[in-house]
């Protein structure tokens, strides 16, 4: 069947993003191979541009405006990391960016919107549309929407991680085995999957959810859409989507092997590993997929190459630091 | 004139360390650069094994250990970077370790050498001498002496880093103007200038240092070693050192440029700002080079390319929660 990307798109998404998302390491730790039982592999996308993946799709969405679309500006809705990323990108191709954003949205994103000389629109999450206040924004200016994951052309741009982890697998001498990353529309994840699977066909990828917002883990299962309940709270600010996105989840019905899921309070224990073993910060939602291999991984990826990746770093201070300290010595 | 090290030491010192040590990777911000006026390249050596650069010179003394010394094993005193550094290449060459570690060594750098299987002799900082409790040690276990610093082997080791900051700076295009590094004993400045100038013989180097422990600064405007005043204290407790080391301060009178100077105050902002925008976990006495940037370069370094080490991660959480909540956002 024909997927709405395909690998092509994402090695031409490569070359655009070139110059202004930079290519994030490999990392690996000896400790948390020890505690897995697997070789780790750790693609740190908290170091990326903005401090989160979300640069490469918004790089490769606005670097295909054209004509007087770039004067006409992008407008974006986002809790924080892809306001950043939309936002630097624009900033870069010259073409003014509004961001509707959550009023409660952490500091460290606004602030980061900002930076990049963004107009913020706030909204009420409780009582407010941010697609309405989005689409209007769009009418009156002839704005471009620039879609947080449901877009082949977002898709393509997130799935250059997948390409990166590829090459620098072979580089060390590795096949990966599994993928695993932290979802919430499932931009990245499909993307990276369709890109590592082009390298490795029998590599398989996972997706990793906080519990109550599994939507990934049941739709993969179900082979349709699940919706999430609403209501569930999580410190994963960055992932808790409704549903996955449906460019994502036609892709991924057809690439991904199922969905890990793991709690906050596993979640709070992978950003403190991350703090202390790998020195990196990394945000709740960032640190699914490791909190998944510090759960204990299932059997069948005992011994086996698993690249994890830590997908932001855009957290506040205070709460990063209730996180890291709060915790006792491992 | 011949110096006690030499770059043919220091690439044979790169072909030892290399499946123990990692090679960091070459980061940027453009934030920093901003700020900076110039072209920051950030080498961060807390994602090197054990959080800090440390790994690369013992390593390098320790793979020379020849006959049964291995079997008797090594003993090293240090508040902790050293000491990690030390358990764990001995842990891997299979020899047993002993660290002389202060009592009130951080938590963080006592675990990192326990989790290596050293055993662990404490000392009070203000009563005993480590040197003695290291020699006596030394003397009836037979057991290698391995130096934190004044010794060739440990400053080819550290040189390492020189090696690949100049090889990763050519990959990208660019040379290096400046060198920016931390500094205590001064194996690791005097090791990577030395590499560095083999590769760009016009760049600068210098040595990075908190405030009232600016021995190395005033040993190099003064053609001979002095010693700090004693009772200064000063968070950055990874590179408090008495005076430059014999063997370091030989090679850094011929190699170096001279010292900045930068108070705890700013130390604590470079830290805050490793979390923010890097998403590195630096610890104190490992952001002092960053913080030199941070409070201003001198006019001579604007418009060119400066690298700055960051040297070590390994930061207690109740600290590093002080110093990223306690600041206000910038």
């Amino acid at each position: 069947m024909t997927l709405p990307v395909t690998i092509e798109d994402i090695r031409a998404a490569a070359d655009r993003i070139h110059d202004i998302a930079v290519r994030t390491p490999l990392l690996h730790c000896e400790h948390l191979n020890e505690i897995a039982g697997a070789d780790i592999l750790i693609k740190p996308e908290c170091l990326q541009v903005t401090g989160s993946f979300k640069i490469r799709g918004a790089t490769n969405r606005i670097a295909q405006l054209f004509g007087d679309e770039i004067e006409r500006g992008v407008v974006a809705f986002s809790s924080g990391n892809h306001a950043q990323g939309v936002a630097r990108a624009a900033r870069l191709f010259g073409s003014p960016a509004t961001i509707v954003m959550p009023s409660d949205a952490p500091d460290v994103k606004v602030d980061g919107v900002r930076r990049n000389g963004a107009e913020i629109v706030y909204y009420e999450r409780e009582r407010e549309s941010r697609e309405e206040i989005a689409a209007s924004i769009a009418e009156r200016d002839g704005a471009t929407l620039i879609p947080s994951y449901d877009d082949p052309h977002i898709v393509a741009g997130q799935g250059t991680v997948g390409l990166e982890l590829a090459d620098q697998a072979r580089r060390a001498g590795k096949t990966i085995d599994h993928l695993i990353v932290c979802t919430g529309g499932g931009g990245l994840i499909s993307g990276a999957a369709l890109a590592l699977k082009a390298a490795f066909p029998r590599a398989k990828a996972w997706t990793a959810e906080p519990e109550g917002h599994e939507d990934w883990a049941r739709s993969l299962e179900a082979g349709h859409l699940i919706a999430n309940a609403s209501g569930v709270r999580s410190m994963c600010d960055a992932i808790l989507t409704p549903e996955p996105g449906r460019i994502p989840f036609e892709i991924g019905s057809q690439v991904l092997s199922g969905g890990l899921v793991v709690t906050d309070a596993q979640v709070a224990r992978a950003v403190e590993f991350a703090f202390r073993h790998l020195k990196l910060v990394v945000e709740p939602g960032g640190a699914v997929a490791l909190a998944t291999v510090l759960a204990g991984l299932p059997d069948h990826m005992k011994e086996t190459t698993v690249a994890v990746v830590l997908t932001g770093g855009n957290v506040d201070p205070a709460t990063f630091a209730r996180l890291v300290s709060g915790t006792t010595s491992d």
